[in-house]
């Protein structure tokens, strides 16, 4: 699907993070005229709806710096290089949840804001969780409160918007959907 | 909810472009370290679910040069400066469909990134849609092909990844649930 591709003229770095890049390119547009287009490179992410015994979800409330605020979302995670999607998957639950599954299964992936970014978010679901027997540390950075909530529960969170990003405002239609 | 606050100590702009500007926070962790975030910030958008009377959804396929390939989306587009998410909404539907309506409703909000972005998306339904007698301009780097789908359709396109990004992927469970 090439429809309307814009071809590059020229691409320039603009700034080179430790997660993300920043470029900005020069394209030549359907038309015959130049436009640019501002491109934040992002490793891609997994994120994952683990379902416990009880029915329930878990969730993890964090703080999210770019919003200046805590919100509450199923376990997510940036894949390292060369990690396979579903593999960060499973650490992602086991470091942020301090669980693990021998039912994996792969629902869909999605570019979280093609606009401007290359992110891709894949989405796992996690059924038959127990719990680990010996903690896996998360990354030092990182500060999370868990917690296991029924899909009640995760519709009050969304109207109090404590439940705010996009991965798990679909989850909670996934399960309604797929699983209730 | 303040839980975990990460206090900025610094924060120092590495671009500002035409769309997007993206700034490192040096901020105090809820242990006493410090540590470094990557934020890029956006305008904020809107996104419209629009319904046909013969109950089609409007979606728009263009190309998005962060995927290099073209995606086919609900109608969506930025805040301009000052401006009201609804009316964005309304010029959106507007533009880039060449409908319009009386009937407008909000359904929710969400961060599309929170990771690395303080993009939000404001999600609307458009009913009672009528064909604009004259069409309004959309941006002139603008390049979309329209197309009316049902909810049976729109669930290949997903399956084909033709249908790949997240507002798009929450619009159809939405429909789903509560229009059907």
């Amino acid at each position: 699907m090439k429809k309307f591709e814009e071809k590059t003229i020229q691409t320039e770095q603009k700034f080179k993070g430790r997660i993300i890049t920043l470029q900005v390119d020069d394209v030549e547009l359907p038309n015959g005229q130049t436009g640019k287009r501002e491109i934040v490179k992002h490793p891609g992410a997994v994120a994952v709806i683990a379902i416990t015994e009880d029915k329930k979800i878990i969730l993890v409330e964090q703080y999210r710096k770019a919003l200046e605020r805590s919100i509450i979302e199923i376990p997510a995670g940036k894949i390292e290089p060369n990690e396979a999607p579903e593999l960060t998957a499973l650490r992602e639950l086991e470091e942020e949840t301090g669980y693990t599954t021998d039912k994996l299964q792969y629902i869909q992936s999605f570019a979280t804001s093609p606009g401007f970014a290359d992110e891709i978010i894949h989405l796992y679901l996690a059924e038959n969780i127990v719990e680990l027997e010996e903690k896996v540390d998360m990354d030092e950075d990182e500060f999370v409160e868990l917690m296991h909530v029924s899909l009640n529960e995760m519709e009050s969170m969304i109207d109090r918007k404590e439940i705010y990003d996009a991965k798990t405002a679909f989850a909670f239609l996934w399960v309604k959907n797929y699983l209730k």
